[in-house]
């Protein structure tokens, strides 16, 4: 057989696996929209059903085989070919190193410690919730021997995330940048230059009406409506079926007008990045997102630097204001800029602000790292979480509910996910300034409601590169450096110095 | 292996490839409801992917092996695993009867036809569909004798549609309902006391209200909102991917009260029944509908028995009226019972009213078993199409888009589907004395909005029955008779003979 017909043979298979993948993508997006509460159960055996499938088709022996093939034949094949056969062998690796039985082990775990976490978060309860987690990190642990790593045990999870990233490389800027975003906090909350919230918190926004400015807004963004939707759902997502078919929910709040704005923003950063693959990758992995670090620098790019900025309040609060020209009639543009800019300590991730976002990432990013590498046992975890949101944000944790218990993460298993929120922030911040020396007139712009350069940009310099480089490759092939935490840090102590006048 | 082993493994077999269609469900349902236009593409790939996937899973030579040993260990099992065993053995048969590449072929040719027969009759172009018919025709032929039959080659087609059923019993049944029904189309059209239709026609009925109203109706029905949910598409419909999750459609026209109406009760007859299967028959072919005919039994016997009655609109015509107060304040209960059955010749079948759509279905009957049995071909149909409509509904067809092209099924090769819908009337008619006698007080109760007695009956010896008979079977042990006309006949003209006084 030529190393064509083997290649394209390999293509077939990729393709029938991506499309199980898709079908359960579907589902999950129905799941959280329009499924009516009884379709639950069945719900759930089909998503088994159709993921165990995909897993059992994709990790034959006859793939494994054909790659090796391949791989030996690399010389015959195009160069986005032989990418697609390395990228398939990376997701064929890892696989494949599981054995089937841990897996299995590990989905009774997790699904038994989900339903363990529902109940002790609601009650406060730790101690209910620390035997899964004892083997839920049990788990992590012998996880991490299966895959395989250097250095950190911490890496081998992060790779399933982070392709390419080290805790190593982590660990000093999340350390640096603790540092730096807990001083910044206090600065910022001791300035006597606090904004005007009131007109805020006290106007009830139309929930219709929100919704309609921020499918305007998506519009703007250059989200093509005829390849994607919004649709409402608990909790916000952005999923994609085919570069055709990228869609985004949001959750809206009649008290709450920026949370809406700012989900729907970040999601469709999200769906940018999944509209801009190429329709020559369809169904292959290289019609993915290089990381979920990378992937959350688009959504957080559109939400913080662009959608929180000034320049883009210049031209929309105006088109804001035609859907709320009672509500908006006495607030000020710069009393909404610094509204929608409003940094407070909280003890909940999901409710903090910009600058002390990165805290919270840091404090569990410093706790996975010393549960992988065996410092900390699942007991230790809420006086080591305590001590750390004490020392980095000033607050006392009254409770585990609202403390260690917050995230859904650990209960299903998933160690190594936090950094990628952080990291996206990073990378955002580390490519803005190559941005800026590209779009010279970007500001000017964002300020004229002018979006679509910042699309194109992206769209040809991160997107369309869909899987073909690592973050750490993308980044330096962009700013010509590795990761780091400064030019985000000096984004922010400049934003922050200039809103609070510190 | 003992019996009950082998059995367990045959359900998690039937479970998997009954996942696989329900995920395809799920991918129908949203593409005809929420998917954005660019979506098409990737979509069909994906339900062609999970399509060919159910089939390769099902049609396993494992499959058939631990049927035939579970055929010969009949004894050690139940009676509902033994009709188990059995259903499944004739789907596995069916499967497996076609070769791969038979069924290749037929898919190539009806993706064809379906594009050619979407060109002809927009153009009302007969000639450039006929050498697709000739295709499709041909194959059809070759299907029934792949599946092998008695008497009428009709029969092995039909029995896809409706196990159990021959062209033997339709056709004296359907030669005497359509000259029956074509001497009552006269009598009526004939009659001076038409329906005074103005109200209707020239009011514009706000969607919005018609569809409170539609809700409103189908939970009064009985339809479980905790297990479903109505959309709108461009084709009603209605489809399951669990008893716990079953959906309808409808479709709504400002200038079409009842068409909107009707199609939800229709949907929701279709619904009742899927909500109905039993929860210990989830995920095996017992949880399926008995035919098609039954299942139209189901839809037509509340959309026209019970939603047309004079009694159902004593009751709910004040709760429509509360939805459009100003529209219907003129209108009479009278007038709105004869409206909603008033009767009239079309050339379009799904436009037909209740007694004249019988007519379209006995037309389509008799050509395709003329098509099977070789009397006729396909150069044949317009001819004979024409002289058809001429003979019983006294219609010129003025060219083939809305003559014989009309209609989408022979395009993707669907002989012996038509029957089923007027089977459906069938079964009705032959039903309801029963479900009088069992409940005497039934027009009482319909008469003051109780549907739920209704609904048990239905359920209990219907819904629940699943896929444990076939519609002989079901007909028989309710009516103690065969497949009838004469209930149906009988029923069209005591209703309709009121309605025009004739």
């Amino acid at each position: 057989m030529s190393a064509q017909t083997e290649y394209n043979e390999l293509l077939a298979k990729l393709a029938e696996v991506n499309d199980l993948h898709k079908a359960a993508a579907l589902l999950s997006w129905d799941q959280q929209t329009y499924m009516p509460p009884k379709g639950a159960k069945a719900r759930g055996e089909q998503l088994a059903t159709l993921s165990a499938l995909a897993h059992r088709l994709f990790t034959k022996s006859q793939v494994g085989d054909t790659l090796q093939r391949l791989a030996e034949a690399s010389a015959e094949l195009s160069p986005d070919e032989n990418k697609t056969v390395e990228l398939t062998q990376w997701h064929y690796d890892r696989a494949t190193r599981l054995p089937e039985a841990f897996v299995k082990e590990c989905s009774e775990t997790e699904a038994q410690a989900f339903e363990a976490w529902t109940v002790a978060k609601k009650n406060a309860d730790f101690k209910t919730f620390q035997p899964h987690l004892e083997k839920l990190i049990s788990q992590a642990r012998r996880r991490a021997d299966y895959y395989g790593y250097e250095g950190s045990p911490y890496n081998a999870l992060l790779e399933s995330f982070e392709r390419g990233m080290t805790a190593e490389k982590i660990q000093p800027l999340f350390a640096e940048m603790a540092a730096r975003l807990s001083d910044l906090t206090a600065r910022i909350l001791a300035s006597p230059n606090q904004p005007k919230t009131d007109w805020l918190d006290d106007t009830e926004w139309a929930v219709d009406r929100q919704w309609d400015f921020s499918i305007l807004i998506l519009r703007e963004m250059g989200y093509d409506f005829d390849a994607g939707r919004q649709d409402k759902s608990a909790h916000p997502f952005t999923t994609n079926f085919d570069l055709h078919d990228v869609r985004v929910t949001t959750r809206l709040h009649p008290k709450m007008l920026f949370s809406g704005f700012r989900s729907s923003v970040h999601e469709g950063g999200h769906a940018l990045y999944e509209q801009g693959f190429l329709d020559a990758d369809r169904r292959t992995p290289l019609a993915e997102a290089i990381s979920l670090g990378i992937h959350e620098s688009q959504s957080r790019m559109w939400e913080n630097m662009i959608g929180c900025s000034r320049a883009f309040w210049t031209n929309y609060f105006p088109r804001l204001r035609e859907h709320f020209p009672q509500e908006l009639n006495d607030v000020t543009l710069d009393e909404l800029v610094r509204a929608v800019n409003k940094v407070d300590r909280t003890l909940i991730r999901v409710e903090a602000d910009e600058v002390t976002y990165g805290i919270h990432i840091v404090i569990r990013f410093e706790i996975e790292l010393a549960l992988l590498e065996g410092e900390l046992e699942a007991a230790d975890i809420p006086a080591a979480w305590n001590a750390k949101i004490k020392e980095y944000l000033g607050l006392d944790v009254p409770d585990d509910g609202v403390g260690c218990l917050q995230d859904v993460h650990w209960s299903y298993g998933a160690f190594g996910y936090f950094p990628t929120y952080a990291l996206g922030n990073l990378y955002a911040a580390q490519m803005m300034p190559r941005i800026e020396k590209d779009l010279p007139q970007l500001w000017e712009q964002v300020g004229r409601g002018e979006l679509l350069p910042l699309r194109e940009w992206l769209r040809k310099n991160v997107h369309e590169v869909g899987s073909r480089k690592t973050a750490p490759e993308l980044i330096a092939s962009l700013t010509g450096r590795g990761l780091e935490a400064e030019p985000f840090l000096a984004y922010l102590e400049k934003k922050y110095g200039e809103l609070y006048r510190l």
